[in-house]
């Protein structure tokens, strides 16, 4: 079956509808997702920039949550602007992704802290606001966050994004299959496609 | 008649395919086009950009020659890479672009000048490259790029990178319909059915 890896952060805007879209898109063609969360900021420290670009210049940042905004009205998602704050620490929230992988709970998990974030107007960085997020999912929250913050764990995570870097990632969200990657949420319809034919 | 603002730079990889592409989607849907060829250089440098962002994110240009390429293939467009160098310096091709507006020609000009650019790799900055341009094209080349060099054309380009600024444009291809503004190749088909419903 083909497949496709799907590489978002949790602070990233354009990682949402990417996040909200991309189970049934993927199903209907056939091709096995493999959500792979990591982090930007090691990346965007690689760049020489200390916060979000869509902070450091402005006017990007404007056009970046209009064109958002159409974006979700496009395809029927919610979205509540501005969020609480911009970006927001995923760090904890990609730490509990990577644990839940072999639970198959990562997509269910990943849903529900984007839409804490981006509908919900949350501060996802909060251990309370995971915790309630974890037990929406019928799960043990504490067992959960400390499986999370455990050393194998943090490890696990820090050789995701080395391996996002070297597959020459510089923004989320990305989608690769193989070698050949695919920036942003406006590409994830062209790396399904690639998947199918070529992956 | 719902009409578009095309901003371009000569310069810039991904206004390629919108050049190419606008001319037809636009007809179709009944939207006229306003060929709007501006400045990247003075925008950039607000950001504190001395070069464009693909040479200084070398992740960010690897990408966009790949995703330039994908996209070509798409549209069945042709494409040589890598260019000549990259980016070229657009000035005059702009100079000249702005100067043939009256004369409905700047189309026509703009279309040329990015196939000797992407297609057959010439040097796009050198006047003898443009003459030869404006010669295919039926032109008087020496009056043409006379008319380019006036001050009075001069300063209608640098009002219309102005304009461009005051838009909040960062970065080509991008189209307005009033203050609304897509930026992006990719943006074309929105931004032209943006002009159809509310133009």
């Amino acid at each position: 079956m083909p497949s496709i890896d799907f590489w978002y952060e949790f602070a990233s805007s354009y990682s949402y509808p990417a996040v909200m879209r991309i189970a049934p898109l993927a199903e209907d063609a056939g091709v096995t997702v493999n959500w792979r969360p990591f982090l930007l900021g090691p990346i965007f420290a690689n760049h020489g920039w200390a916060d979000s670009p869509f902070n450091l210049y402005p006017s990007k940042g404007r056009y970046m949550w209009r064109d958002l905004e159409r974006i979700c009205e496009k395809e029927g998602l919610p979205l509540s602007l501005p969020p609480v704050s911009f970006p927001q620490n995923g760090l904890k929230a990609a730490r509990i992704a990577r644990a839940l992988r072999d639970d198959g709970l990562t997509p269910d998990f990943t849903r529900a802290v984007f839409k804490a974030n981006f509908v919900e107007k949350k501060c996802i960085s909060l251990d309370n606001v995971l915790a309630e997020i974890l037990q929406g999912l019928g799960l043990d929250a504490e067992a959960v966050l400390a499986k999370a913050e455990t050393d194998l764990n943090k490890a696990h995570l820090r050789a995701d994004t080395d391996e996002a870097m070297r597959l020459d990632i510089f923004g989320a969200p990305s989608f690769t299959v193989g070698d050949e990657l695919f920036w942003g949420n406006d590409r994830l319809e062209d790396a399904i496609e690639w998947a199918v034919k070529r992956g």
